[in-house]
């Protein structure tokens, strides 16, 4: 066991060998998206300096390969209870998102519906 | 069916009814914790404009009813995919994680082993 390798051991990982990652932008803090990684898209994340994430449908996947809206890490953290990731990347051409917006959250909920719910 | 609830109809809510909430200092960005929320959960934090959140262990959990530290919620978002919420809060207290840490995200990964892995 390497020294280096002793934080992810910490981690804890949900019932499908999975952990949420947040990527957020370190320039102005935005949030841009959130998926999910297993012990492999940590490793080759940390390994390429690139972020990998897990999906069902993608299974490994390098962010940006197709694209070319790679994810470069700055900063890696995990949460107090080592059940979730913080990513603060350099977002290569401003677009996190599949759609083509700089963050996937664009979905506002109208402050109306908020308060009249 | 009110107009104003047809945006939580669209969310994704995982096998045990949950979506996961990051919750984000409206002031600078900073992320502060991610937790998850069911449709009681969401629908409480709308209703009183305070955070709440569901976990095994809380079950229902009104964040700060007991430390004071409760968030107040200024943006809500939601992701590309709907299976993510977006919280913009006040941090009341300017803490968020039960270790008394502004932000639940404090273990940084340091470089050299993210380079030496």
């Amino acid at each position: 066991m390497n020294q280096d390798t002793l934080w992810i051991k910490q981690l804890k990982f949900n019932e499908q060998g999975l952990i949420p990652a947040i990527a957020q932008d370190e320039r102005d803090g935005a949030v841009l998206m959130m998926a999910w990684m297993n012990r492999e898209s940590i490793q080759r994340t940390v390994e390429t300096g690139e972020a990998h994430y897990w999906s069902r449908s993608r299974r490994q996947w390098h962010k940006g390969a197709t694209s070319g809206h790679i994810q470069k890490v700055k900063r890696l953290l995990y949460d107090c209870d080592a059940d979730t990731l913080l990513l603060e990347i350099e977002q290569v051409g401003d677009t996190a998102c599949h759609t083509g917006a700089r963050s996937c959250f664009f979905n506002v909920v109208p402050l109306k519906q908020l308060t009249l719910l």
